[in-house]
């Protein structure tokens, strides 16, 4: 079993990485606080996993559960509504603790809830999804979205554990798999060249989802993540880079409606348009860009904007966006592979330009 | 003009506390953040106060205002929405600030907003209640209620400044003012018995609004709740001392329902019952004991609880708050004026006593 840590202002607390991980009732236990216990899935995963753990909490707590319709669209005001009101319907005292066991989504709003509820009480990750165990379920992001803006509503609130069962990934669809893969190329693209290419030459065992492969890659991603969320917790500096495609993105799935693509489809246009941005400004060099469209054709990611979106309206999800300080557009580029800053330097000419090279 | 400070762990703020502070714009300016403003007041303070600040605010950035109606009753998750509802309609970014004017309620909701809205924005509090100056609007608890429990849902989040214009209490209805008081006691009560001595001396000449009076009984209160938050940012020690009266009070407000009450009455009884515990208990002397019901006889506020109110129902309440710790009953009670404790040292029968006794 793999260890890492994040260590963030008054806390530090592990990442565990490995095969069949949600056996190990002792890891579990060892980070859960009182005694009650919520589990917080979706309708898709609970079927597979829960039963790995309900015995064993049950036994030993007040466990609750409650299983929300799986997808993006729900990671909304409703369902963060919900979890508060089974947990205090449940009568869950502040010393409680929340399970999230499941992908992304689930693991944000679980979040949120847990750092809503008694103003705050202890949450457990368990990502059950390539995407929510190489970047979301680490660094305590946490949030629902509005419609005026994905991740528009949420708290910085960090977990006390996140357990990565590296057997889950077996059932993944292979349309989430590759989504997953975006988050890891990027994770590579912003601080590790020598990740880069390790991927670019292993690409193929990573999706055919060869244990070794698979297990190596995720640890490197989650070792960029935990970095660079230890050296940054609430985003005031290096960790804006993790973004790197995000603003692209968060537009993309605004304008199509949360869940028509996987927030890592979004993501992976969002980078090559991101990369392209960075070529045009001489930053990034014409092989580099050619590396990247690569790896993004063999994980057979989107390469182009969905055909139903219109650039203008493209560009004004990306002012409403988060990234927007002061409405002066920031994004994130890339000097080179490995090297990823944050830059005002892009006019809207340029924006329109990249855009248009993606419809 | 008095200023105080209160230091947190990443911040320190101001408490400027003086007669007329909403004509001078300049203090406003100081503290807001970015180029967007978003006032949220109710139907009953904004026709007093808004105009001392709205036109500066018009004229120097973008402002938005909303009003909610008046009263605990509406300190729930629907305002709560709305206030997120307004800042995404309006595009604030994430360098917004949020101006609180108004009572506990306002202030507490505001902040709860400022705390999820872009994970954290910068709020401003213009307490105009004596609870919300003295008491609510320092140290950053933010909160809505559920309907299983007060202040359920919430998150501790800093404002960047308390402005207290103590010519807003002018226009306080007398039940409100009283109930205002409750807390300023309670602050003598838990770590000052020479500021308890001076309230009983001069109680009148505060009751009757008599500006020195009542500007110096202001100072100090807030400059004990200063201390206290600056100790203990997140309640993790003696900042729990402020919850006198407050389990008791809290269940109180829950059992007959948000707003028939005011939050400042179900305390003083709280507080009576919390001083009859510590009297039971050998702490706190019968003489003592009198002081407090002198005081709180002087000022209006109930004595004895609502006669609707069951014993039983009450306990439960009680067992449903968030000072209970692993369903181990704990309460705030007074080894004498001036000195409070936490305690677990309490039975079941001792509060079903005080509660007989108080019914």
């Amino acid at each position: 079993m793999q260890t890492l840590t994040v260590t963030t202002t008054n806390d530090s607390y592990p990442i565990y990485i490995a095969a069949s991980l949600l056996n190990h009732s002792a890891l579990l236990q060892r980070h859960i606080h009182g005694q009650q216990v919520m589990i917080i899935s979706n309708e898709t995963v609970a079927p597979l996993y829960i039963d790995k753990i309900l015995p064993f909490l049950n036994q030993n707590y007040q466990c609750n559960h409650l299983l929300l319709p799986d997808g993006e669209a729900h990671k909304n005001f409703y369902s963060f509504s919900q979890i508060l009101d089974a947990l205090a319907m449940n009568k869950h005292h502040r010393d409680t603790t929340l399970i999230a066991l499941g992908g992304g989504v689930v693991g944000d709003i679980t979040g949120f809830a847990a750092a809503c509820y008694h103003r705050g009480v202890h949450f457990i990750q368990i990502p059950t999804t390539l995407l929510a165990q190489v970047d979301s379920s680490i660094g305590g992001k946490t949030a629902i979205n509005h419609s005026m803006g994905k991740n528009l509503i949420g708290a910085f609130h960090q977990p006390k554990a996140v357990i990565i069962d590296t057997d889950t990934l077996a059932t993944l669809p292979e349309r989430e798999f590759h989504a997953g893969l975006a988050e890891m190329v990027k994770a590579a693209l912003i601080s590790d060249k020598k990740f880069f290419s390790w991927l670019s030459d292993n690409i193929k065992s990573v999706i055919a989802r060869e244990p070794k492969a698979l297990i190596y890659a995720i640890e490197q991603a989650c070792l960029i993540k935990c970095n660079i969320v230890t050296e940054d917790e609430k985003e005031q500096g290096v960790r804006a880079l993790l973004n790197l495609g995000h603003t692209f993105g968060h537009a993309i799935e605004q304008n199509l409606g949360y869940g028509k693509w996987l927030h890592g489809e979004a993501v992976a246009v969002g980078i090559l348009m991101a990369a392209h941005l960075s070529n045009h400004l001489g930053w990034l060099s014409a092989k580099e860009l050619t590396q990247i469209q690569d790896i993004f054709t063999q994980t057979k990611l989107p390469l182009k904007l969905p055909s139903e979106i219109k650039c203008d309206k493209l560009l004004a999800a990306m002012e409403g966006d988060k990234k927007v300080l002061g409405n002066q557009l920031r994004l994130i580029l890339l000097k080179s592979i490995g090297h990823a800053v944050v830059t005002d330097a892009v006019s809207h000419a340029m924006i329109q330009r990249v855009v248009k090279e993606h419809g």
